[in-house]
């Protein structure tokens, strides 16, 4: 099979990520923070480590790094554990459902939300959030890259506006994390979520949530925290009192070696690799009559990803004859993210999306461009 | 090491289990319910095949089987998702942090809470949880099993209270589930909350709530959800509704692995070795006269857990001997159950606990009790 649904999740991974997995479970995975015995404190000395390596990339204390479960459930934290009643909220229509829908789901709670549109491109000026902005808001909540469209947001600029008007920023990273070079010495949001299992090339079930200090933010959800055993409140000190219940250890310890992974290799060299590998496929596309593609023309914008219909052919059967007749994974439909579509005009139909990752060839590229083709003719 | 520490996570994991979650990683991982691509397809027929052993388990429906991470995330969805403003909880002392500190949180939201209380030994009297019912009582929430002491709760008893008040019922199942038998065609909750990486011998990273069709449940989260994507407000279909985000598949398949174990080796034969294992430990420590065990004197009315002090000795201290000059594993402390802890005799200095696990052998348990007598003499 040939694997190009890397935005839904990476594939194949790193071995050390599953060997670290493997290793984790078979011999030594415990309960972190909670007993004192070797196996916990190696289990609780993961987690640290993977806290320290995760702020690293993204330039946070390690103790200002939540570990959670997805991307979702960081962004339901950033989201229900900073906004108060009374608060506004400024997004973009090409936000995922994980964070459409948590805004909407706010709404019966007094926090509205005005959300910037974009152009047909999937392009989106920076300046529009500033007119956005009103006497109340008190964060912007943006994703890193389009989740259809692979279009980079242009974030740097947003975090500076945000800065002038004393706005959190919250950057949505699922999209890009660890594929789009951010440097985070200059760069700094207030609040980064992102999933481990997508471009960081972890495994499912990790994803996390880094928050500053300074900001005013409480948990989720409610449990044990290994902490404060006998406060029946919850504690709220960072990381912990955000962390309830039992961690995916063997999960965490195969997120650092993902982490590992794309620093060794470099998120510069991943970023380069991706864009010619896609900026490939455009260009064997580009004449076809019949083939609508979608975003920034020019892949250097983009993330590894290339969406595209086939004229008058539905984009699920695009797909499903790619899988079935030619063994190429890829993803069709509406991605969670409806507004992107609206945007740029598959409203009504979505769209194929090709997404490459760091173990695709040009090989990969070639054989699904003449697929394609083929399907196309 | 001698890992006596199986109430906090079973270690070791059934080699199917380990071998479950690398085939996942390594061969065939990818994002279930969202691409149509073999992989994609393999993975969403994993979970399903998942919700159906949970469910053939648990005694309910696979689409009334919602993954969750932990016990924590499952115990808070089941809690917030189904109470509202104006109702009355019941439950017990011997909860453990993750619903007190879910039902401190919701007292601000006008939903309040009796605690039933028990006797010194850990027990508890079913019949007073009639005497808590308020005309707004809505929801009996009830453990197992204590993680402190071990002690099995009367669920059955307490059920079929619940049922001629027509109060919900829903079991905490992190603390038993998979090594207590309970017939669940008779005993029925409304909703049972677990986590997968104790008894049921799953990898961490897994938990799960099953909750019955009838029962008026909301999402505690938003995100995507493979379904309805042009929907922009949260759909409430269970079990999708309730599961937005990526699932950790490998870990849902090992849990599959953990199950089939259970239900292969029978949770009954894991309950009479556990409790031969703990009446064994038991009756060596029985005659050490500075040795003071917790919880009901028979190991049958208890899960594999023997709770102990050494008098003048803190419980930090005992453990920390046990696993740096014996090399055994167990837990000290408060075990993040306050008023367990409070209503025992321990509310001040908390206690060691040794939780054995199928893989527990009697030479383990022999000298572990050879360390305890030395450590107590």
């Amino acid at each position: 099979m040939i694997y190009l649904d890397n935005a839904a999740t990476s594939f194949p991974k790193p071995v050390a990520v599953k060997n670290a997995v493997t290793d984790c479970i078979g011999n030594w995975c415990a309960n972190p923070g909670r007993s004192g015995h070797k196996n916990a404190m190696k289990s609780a000395e993961t987690i640290y480590e993977a806290r320290k390596k995760v702020g690293e990339f993204t330039g946070f204390d390690p103790d200002e790094v939540i570990f959670t479960w997805n991307c979702t459930a960081a962004l339901n934290q950033g989201i229900r554990g900073v906004l108060r009643p009374g608060d506004h909220v400024v997004s973009t229509v090409f936000e995922h459902n994980s964070v459409l829908r948590t805004l909407d789901a706010l709404k019966n709670r007094g926090i509205n939300t005005t959300l910037v549109g974009g152009t047909p491109e999937g392009e989106i000026d920076a300046a529009s959030f500033r007119k956005a902005f009103k006497w109340n808001t008190r964060m912007v909540i943006c994703t890193l890259a389009s989740n259809v469209t692979g279009n980079i947001m242009p974030v740097e600029e947003i975090i500076s506006i945000c800065k002038e008007s004393k706005v959190l920023f919250l950057l949505d990273g699922s999209q890009g994390l660890g594929a789009v070079p951010v440097d985070f010495s200059v760069v700094k949001p207030d609040i980064i979520c992102c999933s481990g299992h997508k471009s960081l090339m972890g495994p499912q079930g990790t994803g996390f949530i880094c928050v500053r200090k300074d900001v005013d933010i409480v948990p989720m959800l409610q449990g044990g925290t290994g902490t404060e055993s006998k406060n029946m409140s919850q504690p709220l000190d960072m990381p912990e009192g955000f962390e309830s219940g039992t961690l995916n250890v063997p999960g965490v310890a195969g997120l650092i070696e993902g982490l590992k992974y794309i620093t060794n290799r470099g998120v510069r060299d991943i970023k380069k690799l991706e864009e010619d590998l896609i900026g490939c496929l455009q260009e064997e596309l580009k004449d076809i009559e019949n083939i609508e593609m979608y975003g920034n023309k020019n892949p250097e914008m983009r993330t590894g990803i290339l969406a595209f219909n086939i004229k008058d052919k539905d984009c699920e059967e695009v797909a499903s004859e790619l899988d079935i007749k030619y063994g190429i994974a890829v993803r069709a439909g509406y991605h969670c993210a409806p507004l992107s579509h609206a945007t740029i005009g598959t409203g009504n139909r979505g769209c194929v999306r090709i997404s490459v990752g760091p173990f695709t060839t040009y090989e990969d590229i070639i054989r699904a461009a003449k697929a394609i083709i083929k399907i196309a003719e």
